[in-house]
This record gives C-alpha cells, sequence and structure tokens, in this order.
C-alpha cells in the first residue's frame, strides 16, 4: 500500500497507518505530511474540551452523526493523555452510537501517549492533517480541560467549544483561570438536569466580564444523552465558521496553525538531537562534573547551547 | 532577600521565591540554581505515582509525618497538572495533618502548570533541586499516574513508589502498560477495604513476571486513613536506598538525573529561540507559504534547523 496515495485517496487504513507513524515519530510520517499538505486547508477543524463527566465523548458523537447525516466526512481525534493505547480497539461503545449507514462517514481515532509524554501535540497536530488531506470535511478534537492534557486544543482547532455540565463548579473556576478566554462558544451539556439554568447564567454572567472582538461567545443548552439541542451546536459552529471568514482571522489562525505546526516539529527534532548529543562521550564527562556538583546543569547547558546553536 | 543565600540557610520564604521563579522561566531561576547546585546531593527524592482515588496525598502526608517526628526535614511537591494553581494557597487541608510541632519540619509546595504546559517537568526537577540546597532530607514528589502528567516521578525519584487502592482494576491494566516497570515499590492503601488481599496479589503475580535485577518490589498493605503500615513504607524506602548505595546504582542514576536536568534546560531554551525564530520577519514569509500550501510544516522545519543547528 503507497501510504500517500491511500490517504490522498481517503483510504482509512492508510489514514490509520499515517497517524500511527506521526505518533511513534517514524520518519515515514514525515513522509507522508510532505507528500499530502499541499492537499490540506479544506477541512473544518472544531475543538470541544471539558472536565471528565461532562459528556464530551457522547456529545462529539451526536454532532457527529449529525454532519453524517447531512453528507459529511467526519474525522474524530479523541485525545486521551490518561490512555497509554491509541487506535481504534477502545472505541466499540462510541460506534454503536451511529447508525450502520453512517459509519462510513465517520472516523474515529483515539490518541493516547503510547508511553512518551510531550509528542501528543504534535501527533494530534499532524493527525488532523492526514484527516484534512484525506478528504474529512470535518474534523473534531476531544480533549480535557486546559492544563489536564498535554494538548491545547485551541491550538488545534479553529472553533473551539467548551463542554461543562450542570453543577460543576469546577469548571467555573477553571473558567476564570483561562478556560474562558479559549471558548468561542459554551455548551452546557446534561440540560436536562437541575442546575443547567443557574450554569449557563453563571457562564454568561462571567463572559459578560471579557472583552469581545466582534464574536460574542454564546452559551447553548443541550442533552447529548437525549439529542436535544445539536443543531443548534452545529449552527452556531457554522456562524462562527462564517465570522472568521468575513473577518479575515481565519487566514491569520491558518498561518498560526502553520507556525504551530513547525515549532512541534522542530521541538521534536531538536529533543531528539540534544539527546543524541548528551549521549557523546565527552559530554558524558561533563555530565559526571555535574552529578558529582563540581559542575550544575545550567552551565552545562549553556556550553552545549552555545556549541550547538547558529547565531543567526 | 537574597535568596541564593537564603535558599541556602533553608528560609522557606526564599525556597518559596525561588521555585516560583524557576516554574516561570525567570532567568534568576537559572542563577540561583547555578549559585545553590554545590549544595544539592544529600536529600533523598522519592517518587508517589498513582490514579486520582488511590489516596496518595493523605499517604504523602503520613509519611512525611513519621520522617519529621523522626527529625528529618520533609519537602513534598505535589504535581497536579490539572490545577493552573502554584504555591501553597491550596493545600491547607493536607498542614492541618500535622502536629503544630512537626509542620516547621515540613513544606509542602504544589506544583501547577501556571497556564503554560510542557514546562511543569523542568521546574518540578528544579524545585527539588532547590528543596535538597535548602537542606530538605527528603523531598516526596506525589502525581498522577504515568502519561497523566507531564510529569514522569521516574525520572524525578531515587525510588519510585506506585500507589494503589483495592478494586481498582485500572490499575492492573495500567501495569500492563508500562506503570509496573518503575515501581520500585508498591502500596496497596485502604488495605481495611475489602479486595485489598486481591488487588496484593495480582500486583504481585504481575510482578512475578517481570526481570528483577537485585531488588524484588516489594507489595505493602498500608492504611493512610487509619496511619498503619507507614513505618513499613519508610523501612522499605530505606531499604531500597541501602540497595541503590551497595550496588553502586545511586551513582549511575545520580549521573542520568543531570542529564535529565541539562535535557530539560536545553529544550525550554531552545523552545523559547525557536519561538524567537518563528517570529521574524524571513520566517514570516516562509510561514505564510505553508499556510498556502506552497510548502509544508517539515520542509520549512528542515530549513530552520539546518541554518540554526551547527553540526557537531
Amino acid at each position: 500500500m503507497d501510504v500517500k496515495l491511500g490517504v490522498l485517496a481517503g483510504d482509512t487504513r492508510a489514514v490509520a497507518r499515517a497517524i500511527t507513524w506521526v505518533e511513534n515519530g517514524d520518519p515515514r510520517g514525515a513522509e507522508v505530511i510532505h507528500g499530502v499538505y499541499a492537499s490540506t486547508g479544506r477541512a473544518y477543524i472544531v475543538g470541544l474540551t471539558g472536565s471528565p463527566g461532562a459528556g464530551k465523548s457522547t456529545l462529539v458523537s451526536r454532532l457527529a452523526a449529525l454532519l453524517a447525516a447531512r453528507g459529511q466526512k467526519v474525522g474524530i481525534l479523541a485525545v486521551d493523555p490518561s490512555s497509554p493505547f491509541s487506535g481504534g480497539a477502545i472505541l466499540g461503545d462510541r460506534v454503536r452510537m451511529f447508525d450502520v449507514a453512517l459509519t462510513r462517514h465517520v472516523y474515529i481515532r483515539s490518541m493516547g501517549t503510547r508511553g512518551s509524554l510531550g509528542g501528543l501535540n504534535r501527533a494530534t497536530r499532524m493527525a488532523a492533517r492526514i484527516l484534512d488531506a484525506a478528504g474529512f470535511d470535518w474534523i473534531l478534537v476531544e480533549t480535557v480541560g486546559a492544563g489536564q492534557s498535554q494538548v491545547d486544543v485551541h491550538d488545534v482547532a479553529y472553533t473551539t467549544a467548551v463542554v461543562m455540565a450542570p453543577g460543576m463548579g469546577d469548571d467555573i473556576q477553571a473558567m476564570k483561570a483561562g478556560i474562558m478566554e479559549i471558548g468561542d462558544l459554551f455548551i452546557i451539556n446534561k440540560a436536562d438536569r437541575d442546575g443547567a439554568d443557574r450554569t449557563a447564567t453563571q457562564v454568561e454572567s462571567v463572559l459578560q466580564l471579557s472583552m469581545t472582538t466582534g464574536w460574542n461567545p454564546p452559551v447553548l443548552k443541550v442533552s447529548a444523552e437525549l439529542n436535544t439541542g445539536i443543531e443548534s451546536v452545529v449552527d452556531t459552529i457554522e456562524r462562527h465558521r462564517a465570522h472568521l471568514v468575513a473577518s479575515g482571522k481565519l487566514d491569520a489562525l491558518k498561518i498560526r496553525m502553520a507556525k504551530l505546526d513547525v515549532l512541534e516539529i522542530l521541538k521534536a527534532r531538536l529533543a531528539d538531537t540534544m539527546k543524541q548529543q548528551l549521549d557523546q562521550p565527552a559530554v558524558q564527562a561533563e555530565l559526571e562534573k555535574v552529578a558529582s556538583k563540581q559542575s550544575d546543569p545550567y552551565s552545562l547547558a549553556d556550553i552545549i547551547f552555545e556549541q550547538s546553536w547558529r547565531n543567526t
């Protein structure tokens, strides 16, 4: 199988293999990205973030089902930093939420740490590019809340939805500490339960304190479980998308995404290079000096940095 | 206040300020580390990891109280990637677990993300160095399980304890996926509850499958809540420490720690340098090419890497 051609043809086995490569830092992943990148840029990427228990995964499945029913191809990246697994094996329950007829419009992939910390952010970014090149119209990236994940969904998506459930006081706390700024819309899930109105009011009152720049983040009440309000979420995302296009912000966002892509790739590459550097015999002697306190890590880092990094 | 001298004198306000600096990537943090590093190496660093709900924080508090009662100075670094906060303010409940007479022997510091992903690992490493230089005999580093945190406790501590509670089947799953290898001892907390024996047996049977190199990780049953079995934990840590010293492994570990310290510092420094690089006007034009798909992020990363990194 030529994976690059497979991705471009929308073959999900090729997509799965390419994502595994970028997860593992396999050079073939870089090759695929290189080969398919010109075909990216069509997909619309939506991030959904929120605390465990907010019902994100059910909501994401409902959104995907609705979009698929409208003839759209939907890729889901379920980022789970607590899982050492990735792939599709553990997603059986979610797949069962879709009509059989729709499953071929929806691709779900869980992104785990695979034992290596730090690579999840890069892998998720690149997985989104691969799905984009494979012709998916929508990419839904699902993560736990800010700081709990190694993936900052705001840096991956064009539209970010913050998902909450009634009575989750922590969320309001979290909002004050930064999650408020990243939400383009706020979704109160489980809106059939007590306290949904109160939570919505709380969110709205916090929102009123913040500066807006042409877009006022709506607060929506939905029930993913009962499948109510899902259309309003899609409508709001579409409205936000239209706002980004009309204001020219989408182009700016795309340049920012390109920059973050490059940054993640460079970080991974430099981390590898430095690990090799630190394994060199000459450096070993210096490390022993640090261990025996004749030197210190900042001084040794200075030396390596000066030797390796060209002033530009 | 001269923070460096304050740290060396064991002043906790100086310690707190220095840790805040390293958390924020403030250059004054690097200066302090540089100035105090020669005074490090005395403290014994113990990592305690496990799923939320295993009762880690109560256990760590009990351990600290026991050690403090023996006249030892104990620093606790409670790593919480889900919290945007750091410092000491939210730790009131835990402090109340200590006798007033002991509190001056124990210093607790929570390490949060402070809104920036990725810096937590470096900050935790450097906070341990600062506590070490400040004369703490023991440093207890508490984190959530592998992959859930951005901090791999095994890379920070000489002895790593994996903490579990009865009936937490997930833990046994997690063990198979890697946590098993990092445990120098396994603590079944809440051992007064049903299922403790079964969990202990499960852990022991998984352990029997793994290779040992001179140290067989013990499985201990304790109750942090009831304050039983805590002495056995300290005894086991002391035995493991003696094993590391006698086998020469502690020296090797210290060189490894020095290497990881340098690596974390270099990674932070290079990430900063690259961010600046990507903000340069010449690079802007290249980023626009990536955004408009005339180029791709791997190709641009290649160019920047070749221009910036000296082949050594």
